[in-house]
């Protein structure tokens, strides 16, 4: 089709209204936190209808899922350095970062995953793409023969990553990027030293 | 004091509406779940006066927080298993089954912990206490010669139980308790290879 209308082609009216109203979010969420933000809030800043935020984003945690979601680019792929152990590096850096940002949207929709199931849902679906995306890391891995073929990439990416999820969101307690980065070395040095799946 | 008022007693009529209403709590949410309960049915069950748990407990999450409490036993201690492996099993297996029990009080007062402050706190009060008690998995490790006696004692214990949090509550995916159980010999293993912290 050619004579697409107009407001739905990348760029046009749509897609501003999406940018703006989901600018507003991120500000809000900054201003204010998760508990602070309301769609009333959004529609004023953005200067979008709150009738037209309703209709297409429904609730706050709606807005937030959108707002991860236009966040997690489709090109999205976990930085070769060349070592498993420089890799995993990378990935908790970037897990550290969206953790510890302020505000963080992460953080923000793991909230509003604990009130809605939509939100929930989403936040699953988003963990698993890019959970099955940074397994790259252990295939590459496997390539250059610094660990078994067998090795489970699923349980070597929570070796690494889990740590600072746990320490970050749930118990509620402060973890450096040193801290973020050796969890990436035990993983790194675990499984280097497995000689093959070990996983019952 | 001799002459204490007989309802503020332990095992008198305080201790016992206290029991009262907690088994509805936990009969509550094994039928409803989280979203589901309410003081109303919780005062209907138990049969004490909603003004009263309005009064002692304030809020749903105030509920669920006494009764994570109520079931953190004073003389709790890990596990002594006479190796280092054993012992993160064992401490595995208790954290698994928390999760993954119908109902799972832990999953029930981390949800709670993302919609009040008050929950929030008390959860982490709870795990840091639980924590500095699990550290003595390490310290008899260190005194058996198994692992170096400057090992930082949370690094090991992240590396053994966040999987197991991160894959449960919040990439809400299965988790088998054998997967657990991986988790745990990861930690033991990579701990009894490290030299001296290795920490920066």
């Amino acid at each position: 089709m050619i004579d697409t209308d107009r407001a739905s082609r990348p760029g046009g009216r749509t897609a501003r209204v999406r940018a703006d109203v989901l600018a507003a979010v991120q500000a809000e969420l900054a201003e204010h936190g998760y508990d602070g933000l309301t769609i009333d809030a959004v529609a004023e800043r953005s200067g979008v209808h709150r009738t037209t935020i309703y209709r297409r984003w429904k609730t706050v945690p709606g807005l937030l899922v959108d707002l991860l979601e236009s966040g997690a680019d489709d090109s999205w792929e976990p930085t070769d350095t060349g070592t498993l152990e420089g890799d995993l590096i990378a990935v908790n850096r970037e897990v550290h970062a969206a953790l510890t940002a302020r505000p963080s949207i992460t953080q923000a929709v793991i909230a509003a995953s604990f009130r809605t199931p939509e939100a929930a849902e989403a936040l699953t679906r988003f963990w698993k793409d890019r959970y099955a995306r940074t397994a790259l890391v252990v295939r590459r891995a496997v390539e250059r023969g610094e660990i078994a073929a067998d090795v489970d990439a699923h349980q070597l990416l929570l070796t690494a990553t889990a740590p600072i999820y746990h320490q970050l969101v749930l118990l509620r307690q402060p973890m450096t990027r040193a801290q973020a980065d050796y969890h990436a070395r035990v993983a790194a040095k675990h499984f280097a030293s497995v000689k093959g799946a070990d996983l019952p």
